[in-house]
């Protein structure tokens, strides 16, 4: 896939058609005035508790590079749907609106806006397409990975769901999004070079397949590959492939290698990790580490952890890079306010709350969160806002924050998750409460739609 | 994200680390011999009857420009593991093997290899990851557009999921594997352009907000994009709206433009759909067709279809572009044969069928499918082979086939699936047998394992 000079990533074609038509309208009827759309969820995922909002840093990335390339331009002037007026529009375009945005690794709740664009309205409507895409899918990887960490505190986990991602940006910034939420890191090379995501890697079964012997596989890849060894045992039988690594590790280590670990990435992962855990003690490899993957998500990791087995990581590939229980986050991109005016959408099962909007966070004596209030933006609550200012005309208002900042607030939040959202087996609730400022501007958009609509 | 030139879809670092090691230490030991590695499912998803094979472009496309650029090496320097021999290695590295692939559109079942990698061990392991990658997620959903096309025969399909897809790539691929399965296009702007997908487009919820009076947003909008002009009725009343497109459709039609559909996004389709149709036909509106979408997939479809309601078209988005009821697509690549010699992975539950395989598929007298048999390559079967040569020594063995012969195909396919295979509501089972001879090597294996593993 190739369009010219740049990443597909970065196209504003990245958008359904049914936005460049509105635009086209919206040019033509003069409906150029400042709009403000706000991204939020209706509802959480069956089973979720919370959200962790993540994939901010691409959405303004997208947002500060935006320009219509002469191909994309040429494009759409051929397909014959667009007026010059339009295209000449197009042709000049660059994102000058304001963006105010939950920080990345902020938690979130069903009605709170995570993002706002305010910008002139045919611009504004441009960008949904790609902005949900973003955000949604870094976000729902961030809550898939956060729940893992709840189910495994203390323990070293790694993104392993590259080759199972939804192509290679769906790896890629679910390699980012379980890093945000506290993963060890990834396996995913272009992870590394990208943003500097730590990169663990082992061996295959297939490196072990391609020796006739798996004792002799097994020396020839530690002198190969000495850094970080971890040797895997579950080609054949993990216990007997245990019992030649106890038989290796004391020739390995007169040459300086070191064992670290051992990978078992099939059969009952507690019963084996501790036959396993028994002939590495009983053969004097008590350093030697037990690291686990296969199939685990965070319920089955939450069992083994519980189940006290001698397990120091988990490897975590499918069920993390595509959310496999829960694999969209229904986030939407709604009109709230036009030239001032507030607005709302009232099909059957899909009201929102109109106009711009904050969230204040309360938190308890000790730093757990006690509960949220949605406000109109300016009206004043208890508690912290949680929306801030990203851009401002176009303009990044301060630099990005590093994913070290990032994680940082990521794991802030995770600690002050309340009990009730922190058991990954069943979904525990949160208060969350509309102001009666926005209460009362929701009935009066009511009275006016009922009126005129 | 940006690394240069290039997209990052192009990328030979869309690897696991472990790749990378492996390779190295392939390298060192000497193990450089031709290896052949397959691409199959051991089972298919829960609710499945079949696959359909999709992706194979993006992967040879990816071969043909598979090079490790100059920040690339730098970046591996950097890292530090790995040695000189190793970066040369990589330097020079191109694809230089051979690819055996079942034509994208094929319906496939476990056990059958889709794809087979022959090439230098080393090259043939690094490719692991991506190839997994990219084939996995398109024949899931080539597969569960199949599924929608099998439910709403006669209908028009359009892919509307972009938004919630898994990042850009993933809503890409999305709309080519769903368009390849018998869709007739995509709301997705850049897969027109990028494969001339047609792209389709309506006007969203924010058009009508943005007005005051949705009848006055039907003409402005009827105005500025006339083509194939489709009018969103839910965004309050659908029945109200229907009689505002009754009452406007003369006027329209005196300045030449008509009103081509109406599209009905949320609420009880089947009886919206009866009441918007009652309203357009006694308003001599008949030649207007519905049009519905909103958290629509083949089952829910299925049922619209069955209870009879009057709609030309259905938008699939989410449900479509995540393949949300089954988001994985559980493809293997194992290595089944080194240096002449046949392989086999033998870890709990992960059995595989060594050596270089065929499919070779019979069908009735009236072109329904009747059988697979997986045999050795070379091990002629009764029916037609499956696999055909893509490439040989890097290079394609033919053009790559045009979208409309990949659509030929696919519709062949699902006009010859045999009754049991085409109830999206229940799985049906289909025969696929080992050949005798496979059987035979596969106790072979077993026996040379056995006393060497």
């Amino acid at each position: 896939m190739d369009i010219g000079d740049r990443d597909i990533g970065d196209s504003p074609l990245l958008t359904d058609l049914y936005q460049l038509n509105m635009m086209q309208a919206y040019l033509r009827t003069g409906l150029t005035a400042t709009a403000s759309f706000e991204m939020f969820v209706r509802r959480l995922p069956p089973g979720r508790s919370f959200m962790m909002a993540a994939g901010l840093e691409q959405a303004v990335a997208w947002l500060e590079g935006l320009r219509f390339s002469p191909a994309e331009l040429a494009y759409l002037e051929r397909s014959g749907r667009f007026d010059r007026a339009m295209l000449d529009h197009l042709a000049g375009l660059r994102f000058t609106g304001d963006v105010d945005a939950m920080p990345e690794g902020t938690v979130f709740f069903p009605d709170e806006p995570l993002l706002r664009i305010t910008a002139p309205l045919p611009l504004a409507q441009l960008l949904e397409s790609r902005l949900i895409n973003l955000v949604q899918f870094q976000s729902l990887i961030a809550t898939k990975a956060a729940r893992v960490m709840l189910a495994a505190p203390g323990k070293a986990l790694v993104d392993f769901g590259f080759r199972r991602a939804h192509g290679a940006e769906a790896g890629l910034m679910a390699a980012r999004a379980s890093y945000i939420a506290g993963f060890a890191g990834t396996a995913t090379v272009l992870a590394e070079m990208l943003w500097g995501i730590p990169c663990y890697g082992t061996m295959a079964h297939s490196y072990v397949q391609a020796h006739e012997d798996e004792i002799v596989a097994f020396e020839s890849f530690a002198r190969a590959r000495p850094d970080n060894l971890t040797l895997l045992i579950d080609t054949y039988d993990p216990v007997a492939a245990a019992r030649k690594v106890v038989a290796l590790a004391p020739k390995l280590a007169r040459d300086g290698i070191t064992v670290q670990a051992v990978r078992i990435d099939s059969g009952d992962l507690v019963a084996l990790s501790r036959q396993v855990r028994q002939v590495l003690d009983d053969g004097g490899c008590r350093d030697v580490r037990i690291f686990v993957s296969g199939g685990l998500d965070e319920v089955s990791i939450d069992a083994i952890v519980k189940a006290g087995a001698p397990i120091a990581g988990f490897g975590v590939g499918t069920a993390l890079t595509t959310s496999q229980d829960q694999p969209v986050l229904d986030i939407v991109y709604k009109l709230q306010e036009y030239d001032g005016v507030a607005r709302r959408k009232r099909s059957a099962d899909k009201q929102t709350w109109p106009g711009r909007k904050q969230v204040w966070r309360r938190h308890a004596a000790d730093g757990t969160l006690a509960g949220d209030v949605v406000s109109l933006d300016g009206d004043r609550q208890d508690g912290t806002p949680l929306l801030a200012p990203v851009m401002r005309a176009g303009q990044r208002v301060q630099p990005a924050p590093s994913l070290a900042e990032i994680r940082a607030r990521a794991a802030a939040e995770l600690a002050a998750l309340p009990p009730a959202l922190r058991d990954v087996t069943v979904a525990g609730a949160y208060p969350v409460t509309i102001a009666p400022a926005l209460r009362a501007l929701t009935a009066e958009v009511d009275r006016r739609i009922a009126t005129h609509g």
